[in-house]
């Protein structure tokens, strides 16, 4: 299949699970929780984790209708750490309007986010699987659920790490987003009764191409029109700990290290544009650039790798995903 | 058994979960995660919720060691939501020391609150029963957790709901606490085989039950030395929905409607104690306060009589064990 088949596969694919969602998030749903949510999940996505499930449950000879609540439950989750980030990270926008937060209080967001992660556990039970099948999607949902929030517990807490660097960066890189990319592909396989080496397999994988999409995203934030809103250098404003940054603070002398993390720490809105073009200068002297472009290839290298130790059959029938995956982040 | 003998063996039975909290949350555990939650855990409760799944599960002859990952799950759960209500209803203070979020930072206690839910349904999933069981423990769970999230939605947006009054009171109290109160006690039902009926009657006991304990705990506030902190009228300062407000909201002139809401809505720290007075007096003249007494005392009659429609052998098992809680709330 071709790169835009693919795409357009992907698009009409994640519109599956919009009956689903519709009957767990009724608009006259509980008072409050169901404005809110509406709210939030109308303005869109485009619904490519919960595509990629039904699709790689497909690829593997399964019935990807049974994989819909799966499908359904990974773009809930999804939903409701982008609620809880916004807080966390103190997101003002999302989608071109206010964030949840913004627009109706701290304390709704985060209502509604845990009510989020409720439906999408509900939506995992709903699997037309049996119960050994159920337990076993739960226990992924779980540890993934699990994973991520300990990754975000490093992210938010990498400002104030004197330890902080590329080492630390790659772990927390590994559990916010490795298991959670994959979550959809993996939950698709179990469903699809995938042998137990093709699920580990695209464990695996998402385990080298999670990290090298969050990499790719903090390299983008330098590329002028590309960053969030058409703006550059929003990570460093916000003194988000991006690869750059950790890659920057372990090859700079003190003084530079100094004013980086000066820079860093200052409340958003504070930071000069002159602070952000010399963290900049800084990140290309350092060659922090060109460590992340090689890194995060180097990752979908590996990634590709893992791909390749599977059967040929299964090879073949993964490999389009895959590519329109790796493709995405290079 | 006697009052005394029943809380000591409250408290412990209580400890039983210890160990398996202790394997959940291991001080090495993931970082800025495992110090965060010690620092919350540490102070402690009583842990009544999980000794009373225990010995529900013992007096309707189950092997209570089989509950004691739901007993303990329960705990989480309870602990899960302080987190995150903490931040909502902006409370600094918690067990006499600061909240976790005053403490640590909002986007740090919402992350240890989500940590906290992963851990609890891990707890569930441990359960030593077959699958049927343990995904009847977990939509049990789950629609536990749903509704406290809905009822809490209600009670979030009480103050901007123009039609507040004693009616959505009731349905946010019994949202809020109806089905949580009785969780540890169905669980341990469900994980000692007793008759859907039998389960039934717990749910329903906790219905009556969880709602009479929050209203009993807004009258509290009005007590000297009984409320938050040895202050009085706390809820008034801080614009808490309670039970008072909403029927003093319904019972009294347009003009003090007028200043009720405005007194309500004042930021805490704001309230005078002048203010306070004012709707103190105007609690009792509207007999808000004899109202709650009674509603309260019929909840709990509602709840004992639900217990006399068992079977006599299961009534004098769990007898001690409601009459504990009834007494607690009267």
């Amino acid at each position: 299949m071709s790169d835009t088949s693919i795409e357009a596969k992907i698009l009409e694919q994640g519109k599956r699970i919009d009956p689903l969602l519709a009957e767990l998030l009724p608009s006259d749903g509980p008072a409050h929780l169901a404005e809110h949510i509406a709210y939030h999940m109308e303005t869109g996505g485009k619904r490519i984790r919960p595509a990629l499930c039904l699709m790689t449950c497909e690829a593997l000879g399964g019935n990807s209708e049974a994989a819909i609540p799966f499908a359904a439950a990974v773009e809930l989750l999804h939903n409701m750490f982008l609620l809880h980030d916004d807080i966390q990270d103190g997101d003002e926008m999302r989608r071109n309007q206010p964030s949840l937060w913004k627009a109706f209080g701290v304390g709704n967001a985060i209502n509604a986010g845990d009510y989020l992660l409720g439906r999408a556990l509900q939506a995992v039970l709903r699997c037309p699987v049996g119960d050994a099948v159920r337990l076993k999607l739960l226990r992924l949902f779980l540890d993934t659920y699990e994973r991520t929030v300990e990754g975000q517990a490093l992210d938010l807490n990498a400002r104030s790490d004197p330890h902080w660097g590329v080492e630390r960066y790659m772990v927390m890189a590994e559990l916010k987003t490795g298991h959670y990319l994959a979550l959809g592909m993996v939950g698709g396989a179990i469903v699809a009764d995938a042998p137990e080496a093709t699920v580990e397999c695209l464990r695996r994988m998402g385990e080298n191409m999670g990290p090298a999409f969050q990499i790719r995203d903090d390299t983008i934030d330098l590329t002028a029109g590309k960053g969030r809103g058409g703006m550059k250098g929003c990570d460093i404003r916000e003194g988000k700990p991006s690869i750059l940054y950790a890659h920057a603070l372990s090859h700079s002398m003190p003084a530079e290290q100094e004013r980086l993390l000066q820079i860093m720490a200052c409340p958003r809105g504070q930071t000069t544009e002159e602070d952000v073009a010399w963290v900049e200068t800084l990140y290309e002297r350092c060659g922090s650039v060109a460590f992340a472009r090689e890194t995060a290839d180097k990752l979908i290298g590996q990634a590709l790798d893992v791909l390749g130790q599977l059967p040929v059959e299964q090879q073949s029938a993964l490999r389009g995903l895959v590519t329109f995956m790796a493709e995405r982040t290079t």
